[in-house]
């Protein structure tokens, strides 16, 4: 595995700014496009995996949101980026995976990176999510299947809440509030793993290196989710005070209202860094006290024994003339003193509060 | 206990943004809400668990202080809001009870978050207070019965202090007054607590992990209170920057005076997070001194006694020819050398001071 | 001392805001004033226990210093504030020792509280002292009797220096230098008892855990005084910035020469901060030092005569037949044996740069 | 080696400011300078070691990107910066190889310095990269042969890309993006050698100092990397806000994107940073663990025999009277009972779950 | 030693503020003034104890330059102040050489506080400069003899360099320029130092506790560099944007080349900070590496040979009936046993790998 990574040469794609080119982990799957064409009164939806059905949505009076899953086929990414008149560099991050969460404002649109993170078997999947945001239309670009905006398109297919009623910003907004709360359910998660290794390093029946092996992949983990996040707040901030024709009036509200979840958000994955931070601490004070107890066994152990073998060695010797040997009772004698020295060390270690 | 943990599932509530969904612990206790009605002159209370009780009092010329203990009942918290105006995200923030102290801003009303801390039996009880702040009216929300404001009612009542005289703005700065006293108490109960396990750092019998544990869980609550308390200060020091028609001019006065205490707060928290941060060093000191101890003395008796122990071990061979065994004096002579030996090796360690 | 702190019960005063409610120790002592009436030709001064001596000073041409020692005497303390004017907020702040280190200004007169730090038999003394500034008069209020402003007294006595011939802000000025100027003190004898303590760390024949037990008061102290100082910065940059009709234009020079004797005194607080943090890392090191030196002394006695003492366990043994036993020189050849053992170990010990 | 810096005597160069004198290491390499010529239609491109060809391209209406490699021949730079008048700071600054990243607005140009980072043979290169920009020129002055502009160079050569159509200001942009791009490359072969680095660690095999010693090499090479990065940002954020009539209006929205890229490289570099220094503290509990296993197995073997050896011992004694000795049992009952004791040892280390 | 430091009297010197008080350590030295007068043309030098020689040269249109080398004798230096039209707190700070640096504008001069550091017999001398620069002289007052100028003086000598032909204002930044200069071959040396105890530490023979007082000293003394040196930054920024009419337009440019080398000189100490402060880690992971190699080793010889001394006090006890000792090969089988015993042993700890 050492040597694997050894191999490995660091070429940097040294590409010619803005052109399109798909820097994620190169997925088999086909690009999937599904839309959805509605307004107050109803609504429609598509999918298929053929841009060109995508592209004659535009300046009907409906919201349009066009959800692209996959992005290797960055040709079809610039078919659709210049039907709705999207900047090189736009498409250029929407198909660099690695990029940071961020907001571009353009003449005709806003461009909104994110991070979207969710449970998939008890695995953290991270997933970016752009989207552009027009006068009529949503983009939202995904680099695999699976997203957590299900129960959104619920709402909007039982016209409940207000989605159908307001535009692409509310749209946009929902979609962020449903990729921030799944942060929360995350961060639970990962709260839980924080408490699982505590009771672990209490408990003290752990392996050999694995606690230690664990704690430093969840610094690892929160250290990711906080690169992932943090960048949010201050898009969302930028968004709130934002004055651009396409973010209606009543939807500031709304966006406030998220700020303040995401600072929460950004509390708690702060609280639970300093945590993990500590969880090593911990468990060094934990092995340190174990230590010191398998040091208190071995002196007792060997302070009660070496002195009285000591005493034995001594009437193990051969000498002619050694006449305490042949005193009728003294073997006697000197068990009772090995038991009395025996005793008296049993007493001080108990003074000691050793045992 | 761990395996209930694993069970969870992390579910989102996936709702739609605005809508009243009670977010607290469940809690069987019906709706109470008790309702004070005053001005200079005379004062009314009402106790009821009817919401419609509470509506006809919008108008009158005397502050209506309308407090509602318990949430879950949203559809009663929702005819309130309508009566009084109050915005959806407004009404869903109240019931949402793990919010982050804020201030929100409205034409008619202002609308504070903030978390009451206080001691129930010698645990420390986190509750959520929202409020709502109109003309002639305050609105406050409480998870469950019991809070810090029976002081407060008792001046009202009484009539003494300046409480009955002022409008909605100076109960609202008197409540919150009212939580940041207690968050006074509750900081030096929480600074008694590090002293007592200090305390029993220094005198060393402590249990195995015991130690570590408290200290461990003294660090948790210490950033639990921090993230309860100090998002207040930005909150307090907004409300006294503001300038909004419900916030009389006299009460900035009061305002400010607040934001020194909540200041104050803040401080003894960060101090007392430092020294419960320097606990777990000073303890792995303290163990790491104990381990020195033990070894010193297994290594004194050890040194002492193994070597004696071996020159014993010689004169128990039995070889045929040991000229020394049979020499009249040589056992004599023997144990004075190891008295000798052994006398020593006893200076040695003491003028090492190890002894 | 333990169950002392348990029965300690948390009640919070939960008095109205503004009204005069001693915080502070009880002391017995009866308050005592003393005044001193001054202009550039002449002074007066007056010591007595009745506040009323001290009202009929207002609105002579004189510069009139008013100082208050004990603050428990709430009623006379109001009685003076009434006479001047003063707000109740500033009276309860007054009253309340617990208090921050602030500024307030108001139109008739300027309000600053700071903390007092000197030595006193080798102990550091904290006392807050209040200030209030008008137009022709100065009050100070002291928690207990002793000051630092002997010398600023004497100089008023004898007419040296400026204090004489400028006015209150002047004197307000020289009041807080005498108090800074005592922060530098108590910060150098803070770094001497550092030092001392580092001697001591180093020497290493320190007591058990009275090393760790003093640091650990370092701390404290330390993290004491900085929040006793570290205030005073934002209270002198606001004077200095602050244009209010009682501080003379000349005066500002001073302030903002103050202002650096202050950042100053800050800044060393936060290196000996710095300092006491890495004492305990200090004396860890030490202590693993030392723990490794006794380590490989138990090492080497344990390494050499281990295996020696096995040699001569083999050869008290009782079998039958043992022919080596029977050998003339067999006795002295293991003798032989055994120091070639002997000196090998200590060759190797001292390869191993352990000896 | 130690010696041989002591030696080293700290004479500061005490120069005239402005004096163009080279800081770097001496390099006997000759001054190589190549140029390219180009606009939309085609391009020129000479190598040279005479600075005077370099001059007559002033005022042509192509763009003339000069490259000047090896800066030690100050008198050429003198005449080259004398030709394009440019200010002798700017000189000074250019043959100051130990400048940190900044920028400089000039009447006529801007003066751009950075780090370029690369991989030669797994070694990680340092050079400082200056850039002048004009009108229609752009000069850049590296330290030595090999650079990370290749790519660049081909896209000019193929009039692929932007670059041929647009400014000087663009072609500095592109070069300023070449070098951000080779950070990510520095900075992913810096985490994977994190990676191998804590691979070893937990595997625990690693040589006796030498990981200790990796870690420290690794912290150094991430100050060094952050030190030559982070001010960067800086430069670009100022690129981006300035308004200078050489630096078009569509650089702009490249250079916000180039803005994004250098955050998120000092974003990871924090991230490593905060991991390397994570490392030590794992090593160490990984290290105690060992420990605590060693000790463990210590403990055992000297707790079940030394008590054992000492039963033997006494019945290795040579009284005359010892009865035991007699009974024709004893000895296989005493083996008996030693057998029991040992298997008792065993259960008792086994429920302390140290077997 | 200790005895020493506890006699020391804490007395604070309590002054009239603005009184010229000398607060340096006493020093015999008589003061010595050296003057040098010059102009594009010409230049004459003077040295002198006088300083009477020192007033005559003002409004004369020449630069001068007027160096105090000695501040005890406070009232020649308020002479000159006087003659100079100096502030009384200037002069204060000026004699109080604990000062930290900043800078002071006033109507007709700027005063400017800075710390010489320099290297002198391989110790670090820290010594305060003041400056009073007006419109056509600039005093300097040093703590004693020795600087950093005389590079300075002979370009003023020789004519080379701007220095002759502008104001006091670039003499002011050549001086700046000059210590700034020096602040870097201190900081290279201390680098140096770094290393030197780096590499100590890994090779590991380092004698008790000197390490560790080693480290802790360069901390001391890396906090006391960083106190001194790094409020020069806001001066030199402040010195920048001033608008004040002593300090011409070009020599604007140079302040802010000045500004660049302070920031990196800062940013150079920040770096050795962090690693003096990761130097002690390092040195406990290494010690407790140590304490693993030492505690293996005596675990292997215990472990391997405790159990076989046993085996062999089995056969040394006298018990009559011992049937294996009278078999004809019971010893040689039993040897046979221990030598099987010991290999087993021996592959076991192989295994391990801990030998």
């Amino acid at each position: 595995m050492k040597s694997k990574k050894k191999k490995k040469s660091y070429q940097t794609v040294n590409r010619s700014p803005g052109s399109v080119y798909y820097r994620g982990k190169k997925q088999n799957a086909v690009t999937a496009i599904d839309i959805i064409n509605y307004n107050k009164e109803a609504y429609t939806t598509i999918e298929t995996q053929n841009v060109e059905e995508a592209l004659h949505f535009k300046g009907t009076q409906h919201v349009t949101w066009i959800n692209i899953n996959g992005l290797n086929n960055t040709s079809e990414i610039e078919k659709l980026g210049n039907n709705y008149g999207l900047h090189p560099l736009t498409l250029e991050d929407i198909v660099n995976t690695t990029h940071r969460p961020k907001i571009d404002e353009f003449e005709d649109y806003l461009f909104v990176i994110l991070k979207m993170l969710y449970l998939k078997n008890e695995e953290l999947v991270y997933e970016q999510v752009s989207m552009v945001v027009g006068e009529d239309y949503l983009l939202t670009f995904q680099e695999a299947d699976g997203d957590v905006f299900n129960d959104l398109r619920a709402r909007i297919y039982s016209g409940k809440g207000r989605v159908r009623s307001l535009g692409p910003d509310y749209l946009m907004y929902a979609i962020i509030d449903a990729v921030v709360d799944h942060y929360i359910t995350v961060i639970e998660a990962f709260g839980d793993k924080i408490e699982d290794i505590e009771d672990r390093v209490f408990e003290g029946n752990s392996d050999n290196n694995e606690t230690a092996t664990t704690i430093q992949s969840l610094k690892r983990e929160v250290l990711k989710i906080r690169r992932s996040v943090f960048p949010l707040r201050e898009v969302i901030s930028h968004l709130d005070k934002m004055e651009h024709h396409i973010i209606d009036e009543k939807t500031h509200n709304f966006l406030r209202d998220l700020y303040d979840h995401i600072v929460q958000v950004n509390e708690s994955i702060e609280m639970y860094r300093e945590m993990v931070w500590g969880l090593l601490d911990m468990y060094m004070s934990i092995i340190s006290n174990k230590m010191n107890e398998v040091m208190k066994l071995l002196t007792i152990i060997a302070t009660v024994f070496i002195p009285l073998t000591f005493i034995a060695g001594i009437y193990g010797m051969n000498f002619d003339n050694m006449p305490e040997l042949h005193y009728k009772h003294s073997y006697f004698i000197l068990m009772g003193i090995m038991v009395f020295i025996f005793l008296m060390m049993l007493i001080y270690f108990k003074r000691k509060k050793w045992l």
